[in-house]
């Protein structure tokens, strides 16, 4: 089985990648070939037995997707995206990568399944972006989708480009919407969402962090162990069972900021909280106000997608995947 | 006050012409400029004091609509498409045309608003086509998008993208959801839903027409004169009261093949509803089944929106605007 990931040098790319290589199969097929490529070349893990093809390309060039899609995989996790901050900075660059360059991929595979019979799994990850205020306390798989910021925008024009081709037989697509992954490993980047993780993550070690949004906001988390589930899940369903719908809200946890932080003390003390510093920026505050709190994933969950169900939890899986199992002395 | 329309060479955008230079007005304002574009030169009208300039372009080419935009115009109506059964045959056709061909639309008018202060009022018409089955028997505006065809899925990104750019101040648009069109006039075609308005044009003048379905079937029309108040109400509305949700289902009539004849009964008699000959089709029937049949268009008639409210009126419309007040002896 030949695997590509587009977005593999991004934290959920790599992480999935480990999780491949540490089975080795997919679908208990065994994996032979892994393509990872993203706009910087994926480091290239230690993987007996199966090829690994890094590649650093551009998916905003049509003939990027070309050649990736020459290869054929059966298996594609497009992952790449530029994340909503910078989508909305930066009108071009989102719409050149998260839209033209999805659709580049689709129009790829489209040319090779004219040529030869082929149809490999595509999963596309969507996002909750794709859903804007206002709109209920739980948001159902099946709401209006009423973007408020262009990322989300491109994902739900991805969503259905992609139930399109899966329509045609051109491709047999999965979209998964991501709540926000928390906590996220690293340095923190340009989502607006990123003190989410960054609130966490940094009094965990001693760091400071700032908090720009009030305590009572109430947020989506999944944790990056529970994404991966989620993408390898989706290269395992029977799509039948989708239908026309091809994208799902996956599961996650709703809490707020106040909640976060009180699991926070329970797991660090108050000297961690106190690295919190609180700084109000409206532009943030604004956003995050556009953005859904709590979801219906029942159709995730019947089709067995899995997620955490407490902040303790969350920050246990934070500790024991990313700190070696303890919080520093 | 100048108007560009694009797709004026169509039924609608015809009829929309007419109206536009019968008041020689949008909104009180004078018309001083009206440029009319199609892939087959519009006719031009005669309309004194108004420099009409009629063009036969590729809406597809980024160029064409980069010249449109240059053109700086008021008020934009974007008509043009790919009808859907074409968009269903000819995938990159239908893609081309509706998907790209707004998007250079929407990309030139950014490169005019970057260059000097620029935010025209684009009226887009979207479809019913958007909504796909299963769905409710009365549809709201707000109802979950899933095309089951390539040309809803392009109208659906069109409604999208056409959010995206107004939220960021790059034009202000309303998309507008046209029911089916009845009576359209002008000869059969062989669209599957042209028996609707056949089965009343044809025996009004004393033709035959074939029902392909039974009559218990239901539909969702309007007159060409409500479509053509539909787009200059959208080119008159305060899109404030849209708020980030700029497409609406516009109003219709919900009425069944039955209701239909019997407005035709009363109009021209048993023999004209003689002249309809059942010929039942199984995959008009199975294709008209999928079709939406009622909606919800409370948003719309609140904002001042109209159509008619029985057949009686439709048909008199279009006695009226087609011939020319009067059944023929």
């Amino acid at each position: 089985m030949h695997i590509l990931i587009i977005g593999a040098a991004g934290m959920v790319g790599r992480k999935l990648t480990q999780a491949l290589l540490a089975t080795g199969t997919l679908n208990d097929s065994p994996i032979t070939t892994l393509t990872l490529a993203d706009v910087v070349t994926p480091e290239t893990p230690d993987a007996p037995g199966i090829a690994i093809d890094a590649r650093a390309v551009d998916i905003s060039r049509a003939e990027v997707a070309e050649d990736l899609a020459a290869l054929r995989p059966d298996v594609i996790f497009h992952l790449a995206a530029i994340v909503s901050g910078e989508a909305e900075q930066d009108f071009e660059k989102g719409y050149a990568i998260n839209l033209d360059g999805t659709r580049f991929l689709f129009e790829a595979i489209r040319a090779q399944s004219d040529r030869e019979r082929y149809c490999p799994r595509v999963v596309f990850t969507s996002s909750i972006a794709v859903f804007g205020a206002p709109f209920p306390n739980r948001i159902g798989d099946e709401f209006f989708l009423t973007p408020r910021t262009s990322y989300g925008t491109q994902k739900a024009i991805g969503e259905l480009l992609l139930a399109d081709y899966s329509r045609r037989g051109i491709l047999d697509g999965v979209g998964i919407r991501l709540p926000t992954i928390c906590i996220r490993p690293g340095k923190p980047n340009k989502a607006a969402s990123g003190f989410f993780s960054s609130i966490l993550r940094e009094p965990l070690v001693g760091l400071p962090a700032v908090l720009p949004v009030e305590d009572s906001v109430r947020h989506w988390h999944a944790s990056p162990r529970a994404a991966v589930g989620f993408l390898l899940h989706a290269a395992r369903i029977d799509t039948a069972a989708l239908g026309h719908r091809r994208s799902l809200n996956m599961p996650g946890l709703s809490a707020t900021v106040a909640e976060q932080i009180e699991a926070l003390r329970r797991a660090a003390g108050d000297k961690a909280v106190a690295l919190i510093r609180r700084e109000p920026d409206p532009m943030v505050a604004e956003m995050v106000d556009g953005w859904a709190r709590d979801f219906d994933t029942s159709r995730a969950v019947s089709l067995g997608f899995e997620a955490e169900r407490s902040f303790a939890e969350i920050i246990a899986i934070h500790i024991e995947d990313e700190l070696g199992g303890q919080l520093p002395g």
